[in-house]
């Protein structure tokens, strides 16, 4: 669910892109994502360039330009190349402790130097294919994500008909509300806190389907 | 806490600027952040020029050149004049059906069309100035929202040292982060259960002020 590779990954904030096999369109590729993270993390969208990109890469920048089309292209296979990866949430033992390391992983993400997935964030706001991508890439990691709560209800701490999802964006929300749109310093207590309050409501039946007809 | 005016107004997505007293210049303020809103919810920041609102306007381009200097300025000036109204959050009798009317509040401008609200967010990542000035409109909303935590404390349905803005945050966040961010389609339980999770969270303890030690 964290918005791009780095989150997943850990603290590491330009990751690699994965070296695959198939030789020399897989390490062209590689390099030009390299650069183009490279190039985000420096300068942001509006500082993005074809030509610098494939000039950091040392790549013909005509393979650039066929291959990729434009920034957008570049930035959507950013996006894409993170979902290439085998992340699975933290396993902690509980759904409390599991939301919080999970928070901890999207606040580093958040708020790491040079700011990545910020920018990536910030540039799916310019760009329809950057938008379309990193859609594809929350659906993705809120979808591996949802393994916190089946875990939680075979644990028995939640009910059996949980909505994963809206539980999921109830504990993630928060950090995404204050570092990506209100913009306030990173809280260290955030991502327990907002761990610990899905947590309760979860509790509470919140996110039981369909929900319960009374109150508290 | 809505992002702009539109929300705390109502269902109207532009809102006229007030008609204040104070003659020329208030009126010529008055027509140039109309037509601004009008020019941002027709074409976004892309198509946001000063020359098109000042025609738009009927005032001299020179003046909102002087007076406001660049797009930032009179995005700014915008986000500002947002706040310079009598909003008040909904007073319905309970914290969760306060919370719900304001996240249908929430719901209903990020939603609107002309996407206003959501055009201003967009441009809070592109222009420095928008982005101070969505930060204090954003911060005026939620304090102006504060009010619904206190009569939740006096009505005995929360603890009397309870973090109201965490407590507003959590409710509100999964609008945004829904609507802003993964841009999925409206969902018309979202409001409802937002509130909901919040109040049941804070009914458990979730918002209480030092967060006490044990757990649900």
């Amino acid at each position: 669910m964290t918005p791009a590779d780095p989150p997943p990954e850990g603290p590491r904030s330009v990751p690699p892109a994965r070296r695959r096999p198939g030789g020399r369109t897989a390490r062209i590729r590689a390099q030009v994502l390299d650069a183009v993270r490279a190039e985000l993390g420096e300068h942001g969208y509006d500082g993005l360039t074809m030509d610098a990109v494939a000039a950091r890469a040392g790549v013909h920048r005509a393979t650039v330009y066929r291959r990729w089309g434009d920034v957008g292209g570049l930035l959507a296979d950013v996006l894409d190349a993170a979902s290439d990866d085998d992340w699975q949430p933290p396993d902690t033992g509980s759904l409390q402790s599991d939301l919080a390391a999970l928070n901890h992983e999207i606040q580093a993400a958040l708020t790491a130097q040079p700011p990545i997935v910020a920018s990536l964030i910030a540039a799916s706001f310019r760009s329809e294919q950057a938008d379309h991508a990193q859609r594809r890439l929350w659906e993705d990691r809120y979808a591996r994500c949802e393994i916190i709560v089946s875990r939680a209800v075979r644990r028995d701490e939640l009910p059996p008909r949980t909505d994963a999802r809206r539980l999921l964006i109830a504990a993630t929300a928060p950090l995404y509300h204050q570092l990506v749109l209100l913009r306030t310093p990173p809280d260290p207590h955030l991502p327990g806190h907002a761990a610990r309050t899905a947590a309760l409501a979860a509790s509470a039946g919140a996110f039981a389907t369909p929900p319960p007809a009374g109150d508290t």
